[in-house]
């Protein structure tokens, strides 16, 4: 199973897709979509909306996931940010692929194993999960990673047995130590 | 000079498509964008892309005229309306269409000469001002007419002299009386 999470901002949208055999998770693309500086809102949600569908085409994800934000600083920055989610959305209906919506929370708890970690954790917790050498940056990357490996946990949550061939195999955050997470 | 104005919304997406040739406008295409009771929001998001897509195509229009927003009830329906409003953009930007954004308030001054005008004036006053047998509906297509009406108008503004042959041509706001608007 592919699972592609996007972490949507008209900024900076981070996007993570990931493998899994039910077993293991691998680390397929990650990064981060923006656009130069003084570029206009509309084409920067252009390039979201083209860059999403390009990267959807070549991933061929099973499932997109995506946090289901119901709050915002304020109205205008809810605003704005719809806008990204709007498009992200579109891009993923389009490919014909399935959204899998999570709260904030919901993806912290699943990769950490707390619903109020921050982004450092998010990101270490997401490099230990996926075998990386280093923490993906920029921290949009890391989120969207975090919400594919949120979908995957729940989809396999039945599956994995808990099996650990050789080593600490870290296949949830219940496997971390704390100290892997800076904690 | 064709101008084509969107009012938008997850629910429901007014559209209208005006024509001008500095004196006159005229109706070319209204109506409003919906999607089937119980489909979900992501098929929503994309009925707009798509049909807003095949509209712009048909209708060639210079200018989309949208509504410039910085408000909602609350951050919930910010965030939701965002995300119909990114659609529609994208949508515009990727037909090859220039987006001029007015607030409500300037939408409503240039159509009723009000900038606090209920939808009932906005509807009449756009029946009026294109000569139309009967108010556009729903009103958000008498919405989406009123951004376009408000985009000619200011690009016009200059060239229009107020010449007036045979009757009473009502041209802009000034022209009606109140009781054109139920005033």
């Amino acid at each position: 199973m592919r699972v592609f999470g996007i972490d949507p901002g008209s900024e900076r949208t981070g996007y993570g897709c990931i493998e899994t055999d039910g077993r293991r998770q691998r680390l397929v693309a990650c990064g981060a979509i923006s656009s130069p500086a003084h570029t206009s809102f509309p084409d920067r949600l252009l390039t979201i909306h083209v860059e999403l569908g390009r990267l959807l085409a070549e991933c061929r994800p099973d499932c997109v996931a995506i946090e289901n934000l119901f709050y915002a600083t304020n109205v205008r920055s809810a605003l704005k940010l719809g806008h990204a989610r709007g498009v992200a959305m579109v891009a993923a209906v389009a490919a014909g692929v399935t959204i899998a919506e999570y709260t904030p929370a919901e993806i912290k708890r699943a990769v950490v194993g707390y619903g109020r970690a921050d982004k450092h954790q998010v990101q270490q917790m997401v490099k230990l999960l996926l075998g990386l050498s280093a923490a993906p940056t920029p921290h949009d990357a890391a989120d969207a990673l975090a919400a594919a490996i949120c979908h995957v946990n729940r989809a396999d949550h039945a599956r994995i047995t808990g099996e650990v061939a050789g080593g600490r195999r870290i296949r949830t955050w219940r496997d971390a130590k704390p100290s892997d997470l800076g904690l």
